[in-house]
């Protein structure tokens, strides 16, 4: 049976509440991936998934690794069709600072057509378009003459130690001919894209000690050099005055930037309206090259998280015994994450005072992505868009970072495609994470045309 | 009645055990005066103090201010003689971090004749040992001719608003000719000294803000600028190669340091020693100074905290929308801490991107404080001394501030002495602080001698 995009439209709105309402259930669960106290949430979610995809009559199990189980579930009924392996996470960030959330993280809530909660758009509300998109088609279609094989993990935020295990003992199971990574966005609700790369990521927590103890700055001030310093004044470092991370070979893998590479992507950034929308005054601009350029095709060091010393309300006049960074990089093809992550030490070494205590710990990394235009799971994806969308489909790349792809190339063997329906005014890691009901819709009528499309092509 | 030293330790041996009941009750509230949190606590400990000088028979109060009150009490029972005025302090600093605790920072005990709780030194140790000696001396003594005040606040460790208010109400009943400030230290448990001066203090909080809310650091890296990068950036920059604050105009009222005020003070520094005993790997090292007179007599500025992004167990790739720092001065004589303030916030403007929102508050602060070693209170206090220790007195300086003794100055018109038994291992304001045994009988002695001097003089 083949659908039609009505056939879609009307199923939506005949069980809309429905699917709001599972959705929220979806959303209310604290899948913190990160914090070991969220671990038992995090596996209620892996059950619910799983039982949601067995009530719609898949296949369904949890595997188990050594951190948070992933959900995989399958639909193999046509012998010599290509099989499609859809990728999803149930993981969410953590939800602090919690004092800026308009409305708890964990209550989800609708205003102004947008989903408000942490994981609304990132992944879960992907997540759930793609759940509704297979409810609706093995309801209108039941037995259809698809491949199919789902795998949402849970720890996307938080390394994936756990899920690559899982990986690696599941490899047989999860080959496929296309895999469909729905991790991704578009520029806005009316253009679809497709995401032809993802930078790499180095994420490593740096640590500053110069006392067994915390000292009294009045005490000691003028005598013991402060951690807080000697932290500062190293990470003032890092970048030279072009704006450039300036640790000695960090640009040493890193390709010129093509203009063939370039022609081929839509590098739309509008300066003005970026910085009214997230209320920015400074942009980092590295010297002779653009803020879009910069954000894909260029290596960035960021520090995530800096602390040392009284934090709290009031005042403390302390010298702390030591000090602390989390900083992650972003990186670009051929840069390896091991070797960033000695270049960071060794600059730091070279930047603090001999004999303080440096330690500068991995904690987790991956490569940078690429996929080629010209497969035939962009051309079954760029169909469905067609089906849906009015507007061409944009190639893209995108700065953020999904780990996993790395390692799912490698064990599926598949033809891989980065989509989805994200916005950067989803406002994913931070407070108000939201995502626009549209295209929740819109998310699912895609999937529901890309399996329609694979059952009868 | 004249007292001997021999009449002061035969009531400490024989009160022991109930000495240190009273300790501990003292030391069990946890009066953290910067945290409205504890404001409840600071009350209790108040009343507790009240009560405790009521008891000995003395005419003891509460004084109500802005903030947290103060403990006033008088015993005025001799005409045309001197009157004492003795300050302490009953709150207490934080006790973050508690992680590192040995025993709850609340609940005191007794190591290696040792009291560890917070404040055990910081002031209540110093304040209980007066106390103590209050009760001996009017035990023994019943309507001693002697005149004497009491005064304790609580607020030495949060800014001293509310203290501040009630010093301009009640100047008149805080009028003396001797004021003992009881907060200062000795060089070992059997070494006597006063302290001639202290450093001033200038406490601001710092933030840094470069867009509405935090951010994905895939999404937005390369493009939004880092306000941790930011601060780290500016905070490197403010000291320069000598390790001398680099903020202009910083040192202008500084005045060199003079022969002849050196010649009068014990300068005792053992380098070796004072790394091994707080694992201190690196010094700060002022170029041209050494470490004890960089403590005494050079302003300092130390970063007391630093924060911002995610901080908490495991990563979160974030980019922040703003970024703190706690900074504080020790301030030299001449300095103003106002103006100290404003040129912070000038270092900091030139130093960080144009148009990027930085806020530069003054917490609180005070001038630094010199007094004369050629007064009468000085010669009560070495008397006292001579009749407790066999070494002789030193004279030094301290590196802390009491910013409310330019306020008691004022408002007191008294010669002013600064003593007290602490010493710079007892980890005040830093996890396991803790109070010899040994110094607290000492400290009893010492001040039951010069209220025996006081009456008989």
């Amino acid at each position: 049976m083949k659908l039609s995009i009505s056939d879609l439209q009307n199923w939506y709105s005949q069980n809309k509440q429905q699917i709001l309402r599972d959705f929220f259930t979806f959303l209310s669960f604290p899948s913190i991936s990160t914090d070991p106290a969220y671990a038992v949430d995090c596996r209620k979610t892996a059950e619910w998934l799983r039982s949601y995809l067995a009530e719609i009559g898949l296949n369904a199990t949890l595997w188990e690794g050594s951190g948070h189980p992933c959900v995989f579930a399958t639909h193999m009924h046509a012998k010599n069709k290509p099989t499609l392996l859809i990728y999803h996470h149930y993981d969410v960030q953590p939800v602090d600072p919690l004092e800026l959330w308009k409305t708890p993280p964990f209550s989800p809530n609708v205003k102004d057509n947008k989903v408000f909660a942490r994981g609304a758009s990132d992944n879960k509300g992907q997540c759930f378009y793609t759940l509704t998109a297979l409810k609706a088609f093995f309801t209108l279609c039941r037995n259809a003459d698809i491949n199919l094989k789902i795998f949402i993990e849970g720890e996307e935020e938080s390394g994936e130690k756990g899920t690559i295990d899982i990986l690696s003992r599941h490899g047989k199971e999860l080959q496929a001919d296309y895999l469909l990574i729905i991790d991704a966005g578009v520029p806005n609700p009316h253009t679809p894209a497709i995401t032809l790369g993802i930078r790499g990521m180095c994420a490593m927590e740096v640590s500053v000690r110069n006392s067994s103890t915390d000292l009294h700055s009045g005490v000691h001030g003028g005598i013991a050099l402060n951690p807080n310093r000697i932290l500062a004044t190293a990470l003032g470092k890092l970048w030279d005055s072009d704006g450039k991370v300036a640790i000695e070979g960090f640009y040493d893998d890193v390709a010129p930037i093509l203009r063939d590479e370039l022609s081929q992507l839509t590098l739309d950034f509008d300066e003005a309206k970026y910085k009214e929308q997230f209320g920015i005054h400074a942009l980092s601009q590295e010297k002779g090259i653009s803020p879009i350029e910069a954000n894909w095709l260029r290596p960035t060091l960021e520090i995530n998280g800096m602390y040392g010393g009284y934090t709290g309300t009031g005042f403390k006049t302390v010298i702390p015994a030591i000090a602390h960074a989390k900083i992650s990089c972003r990186l670009v093809p051929n840069q390896d994450p091991m070797r960033v992550c000695r270049l960071l030490e060794l600059f730091l070494r070279r930047h603090i005072p001999i004999g303080v205590d440096l330690s500068v710990e991995f904690d987790h990394g991956a490569p940078a992505f690429r996929t080629s235009m010209d497969s035939d799971v962009v051309k079954l994806v760029k169909g469905a868009f067609e089906d849906v969308f009015t507007s061409p489909s944009q190639f893209i790349l995108c700065g953020a970072s999904i780990p996993i792809v790395i390692e799912l190339a490698k064990v599926t063997s598949a033809q891989i495609a980065l989509i989805g329906m994200g916005m950067d005014t989803d406002d994913i890691h931070a407070p108000n994470e939201n995502f626009g009901l549209d295209r929740l819709e819109k998310g699912f009528l895609t999937m529901g045309m890309i399996l329609n499309r694979l059952a009868n092509g």
